[in-house]
């Protein structure tokens, strides 16, 4: 039994957030109810969109991000975790002000990509338009020794841009056909693996078959629930 | 878009209430995060065990159900939804200190089965051996129409308990087929319909094939949702 409670920083978007939920139930080692992570999931969809206060055309989604941290925090939770990949463009700031420790969700992954045996190499990248463009994962993952390529610019025009813009909207089923050929298409190129760096995704790729891909994936929801185990119950998980 | 925030006590278990988050966004009419109803889950798998509270042999969980609802409260929920039926054994003095409305799960239930067109007639429980023993069920659906049957006592030990364990330890495809040969049990001495009594039981069916089912079964984490969304957005559901 464990009395650290994780605080999820959620609903950008709601789906990703329950499927974090899920996942951290579903991975964490546990025979009853009172052996799993106490948690609280500050599900916000208010949150103004990611992607255009990025590109310049929206608001800062920073306030509402502090106040789900602010609540969390009110709620006694003990480290937080943010089931949203775009958020991270706002670390920096929300760390500093946040008063308990956040979890980086391109560190998780980082971390996922050893346990699947890929220490090294070329790697494909995934993530909305704003992600690719804050350089979240480029920068901290050339550092670590990968190299990194990224979907063309009219594949995400036509195909993952639309496919999130589907899971947000609930119609996952139409999101596996184009995310899976871009997946394909970096394995192409040369990929060795590809991060699912926009927590829309995985949910979209999950929706069709897996041996519908040409190398593996790492699914960052997956790897942030597997980091917040860690921090919970630390030595359950490698 | 709204304002009100939904509360959601959970935990008990968690992928009982990971899963609501999940329906709770998938049955949300949206075209967008935004659309999206916002909500803060207290997932507090430490509750203690509200079977073993109801019969005598463990500590009672109602301070801990009235920490959960508190912490909601001070996020500003406007109304709070349980994913748990047994811990509606403490209902009423919940309600009483609770100082907002809370969602009740038979309500919601009775508002399913009148939407999949039983309105009276004979229908089947399945639940806790807490959950049948203390007539949560029963004494509300008898007074709105409808006729109970249970399992019997040695399916309640040889099939139902065992698999509501399985699904709290995350074995979850253990449970469908003793789950489905109740639903069918139960059926054959006549019930139009089967109510799926406790949270988890949904989860075992779900992982077995729909066609293995002679009756249409309400899920309570659909049914609570459909309740929660009904309260966000009046007259989005029916």
């Amino acid at each position: 039994m464990t009395d650290r409670v994780l605080g999820v920083l959620g609903g950008m978007g709601p789906l990703a957030s329950a499927q974090f939920m899920l996942r951290l139930t579903l991975l964490t080692p546990a025979a009853r109810d009172q052996d799993h992570i106490p948690a609280v999931l500050w599900s916000d969809p208010r949150v103004p969109d990611r992607g255009a206060a990025r590109l310049g055309t929206g608001p800062s989604p920073l306030p509402w991000l502090m106040r789900g941290i602010n609540g969390l925090r009110a709620a006694g939770c003990g480290t937080i975790a943010i089931p949203c990949n775009t958020a991270h463009g706002w670390f920096e700031p929300m760390v500093r002000d946040a008063g308990v420790p956040i979890l980086h969700i391109v560190d998780a992954a980082a971390t996922d990509l050893r346990r699947i045996g890929i220490a090294g190499g070329t790697i494909g990248l995934m993530g909305t338009a704003a992600t690719l463009a804050m350089k979240l994962y480029q920068d901290r993952l050339n550092a670590q020794g990968w190299d990194i390529i990224e979907p063309e610019p009219q594949q995400m025009e036509r195909l993952v841009t639309p496919a999130i813009a589907s899971v947000k909207a609930n119609r996952v089923a139409e999101a596996y056909l184009p995310l899976a050929e871009v997946v394909n298409s970096l394995a192409s190129r040369g990929a060795l693996a590809v991060v699912l760096g926009c927590t829309e995704i995985p949910l979209g790729i999950q929706a069709g078959p897996a041996d519908g891909l040409r190398v593996p994936v790492v699914d960052t929801i997956d790897a942030l629930a597997r980091a917040a185990i860690a921090w919970a119950r630390p030595g359950t998980v490698g």
